[in-house]
């Protein structure tokens, strides 16, 4: 994958997340340049209006290395959970509602459904109320992801960080989507999470590529309709 | 009724099916071949990019007898509530928010609303966390609906059940419906379900075909607005 | 006011109830035709699909005077409200979300907010579980209505009742308004209801015609945008 | 700034205020004519209808001194916050639904998140039951607000005071968002709501001028969207 394709993923990323409803005028997602300890990050507007054209390069240690733009002041969320992660090929930070509300009530995503329990019980949440606009928060943020792939930050937002931009965009909508449901039924009576042994039935079933490809292509879809 | 206006339909219902909610990324509507062992199914995408043109045809042993695609995963519902049911022409598999929120508070659709009564106190719930992969999983699920039209899958979704395709989608629309008034009623409240009584009177005068034809025109002309 | 403009205006009120998701595929709204015991009312379709040709013309026996299409089953309602209160010109019968929940806690408009005061607590609630497809159904409802202007149906839906199509429409609305806040607030927390010495104050002004009418100018100007 | 720049304010705030559902028939946003004790007041309609050429002029002693419409019935709650604080340069006052549902439970706004801490602990509550038609009540209302930004009116809407119509519009969604979440989150358990250690830190990094011109920015290109 070239770094055009990289830049148009994190478009169509930025503008799928911004249709569904998980960001309004905040938020970013990030690609790492393969093989690299640098990153194309957004410019500070909303992720409605990222275009290729407008995205910035940074590195890890938080230097701007090209585009003209200032980028988002988390920045160093990205920038140190790509060098704590050299897995990690994606991130986003976004302040999605039901994430927003479910972490304010000191919980943390519990599988209820199907496409949730790609998330096990292994959401954590980073509890200080305060922006991550310093290499030292980032790095304790990057403590608390650990080897995970999504994490809450209580009465704020959360991070995702995966294989590639793709699978960041979907694994933000099911976490939204698992975050919502789990509210609505805390609302409504006493949800049965799925037990550590449902898990590991359902998890491989649901946490495949194909599956998250297949979301990808749909949401797509969407932009063009 | 011809395989070209059973195909129709089926794109129908999808579209109506993704419009108004209850599907995004997942879910599928198949259609029996009438006086046959095989249905109509759709390949494995969202049901808002299913054509005419590119339906499968299976049959109730899982075979594929026709069409590029493959099967969504979950074929095996269709296949084996077919083979149990003769009398039903339809099947529908989806995920609507409600009712997967429903289903994980261990409850079932209980009426409180007259369209609700459609469902009378017969919405059996499949308790086992898996997707349904297998043509033993399939009977099983078959078996769970019984002689009834609909039931939930706890934690995943909803199987619906019926005379043509177009009964299976304004159903289902209806089956979401009524989950999402029964969660509303929950959070705020102690609702009063219907009693048997009140189902008695109330049941003839909602369930008719010419109350499910006229929700199906209206749902119809939606799509084209 | 002549026949065609009566029709515009039921037309007008039908989409409007539709656009603002008060009605889907079921509900009608009427006018009596002025000085006579006869009513224009819409046929058996969805309010969207209702136009100034397809109106019928029926009587407070239930008789059809004029019209091509078959009348909503429900006529009773209109028919025997515009018998019983012949200061009544206009009359909607609608299932809004909220005041279908609402109504099955057994519960009616209680006005916590200034809109919802134009209620004040006279909304009355009619218990049987039934379609109202008889002469002495639409009796007991009219009877159940009383002097008020709206009523609810448990189970079922809301009966509005007032001195024009346009007054009849938005009364409606309000009315899924107050009963959507009332159900949001019990959800949260213990709500304070209007004080009848509250009630005096805010009813005056906020009842008044140029209040209803500004907002039928707001939702009609919507129809086009 | 001059007039003609206010005015376009004015229409985009009020545009953008209906977009987002905070004002549907009903709601002002004025400006105060720098330097001056007039300010430039919409007419009795809905804030979707307003245009640059249908403004009106008032001081505040509540005289109109310009166009040719009727101002809101309301136009004493701008005119006395004006006359009462000379640094407020604009004022909205509309009756968003969160707000309006969390002040009937006797509650006011508690942030529990990071916009949410623009507000503090500061929003006072107005508790008398009344439309604000008179100079005295709107007084009353300039005196509740105090030294402050916004305030609720129980059972009513909001009043939100700033540096400027930008301010004044972002403020106000905002504040809906806050309200929303709080019910949300006092729906589904118990809200850890922000203590006064953590608003020290975070309050000074989300209420600078730069984080709601950005808002504004994104906002406002949704309305040619």
């Amino acid at each position: 994958m070239d770094i055009d394709e990289l830049k148009q993923n994190i478009v169509t990323a930025s503008h799928i997340l911004h249709q569904q409803g998980i960001a309004a005028a905040f938020g970013h997602v990030s690609a790492r340049i393969p093989g690299t300890n640098t990153f194309i990050f957004p410019p500070r507007m909303s992720p409605a209006l990222v275009r290729k054209d407008n995205l910035l390069i940074l590195d890890v240690d938080g230097n701007q290395l090209s585009g003209d733009g200032r980028p988002n002041t988390e920045f160093w969320i990205h920038a140190r959970i790509y060098q704590a992660r050299p897995d990690v090929q994606s991130v986003c930070h976004v302040h999605p509602p039901s994430c927003v509300v479910l972490g304010s009530l000191g919980e943390t995503i519990r599988p209820l459904h199907a496409s949730g329990a790609v998330f096990k019980n292994d959401v954590q949440v980073f509890d200080p109320i305060t922006l991550i606009r310093t290499r030292e928060l980032g790095d304790d943020v990057a403590k608390t992801l650990g080897p995970h792939g999504a994490m809450l930050l209580r009465g704020h937002g959360v991070n995702v960080a995966d294989k590639d931009v793709r699978r960041v965009c979907i694994m933000t909508l099911w976490m939204e989507e698992a975050a919502n449901y789990q509210l609505r039924a805390m609302s409504a009576g006493k949800p049965r999470f799925f037990s550590p042994e449902e898990l590991q039935v359902i998890y491989p079933q649901v946490s495949g590529e194909e599956v998250s490809n297949r979301t990808w292509v749909y949401f797509s879809s969407r932009l063009d309709s």
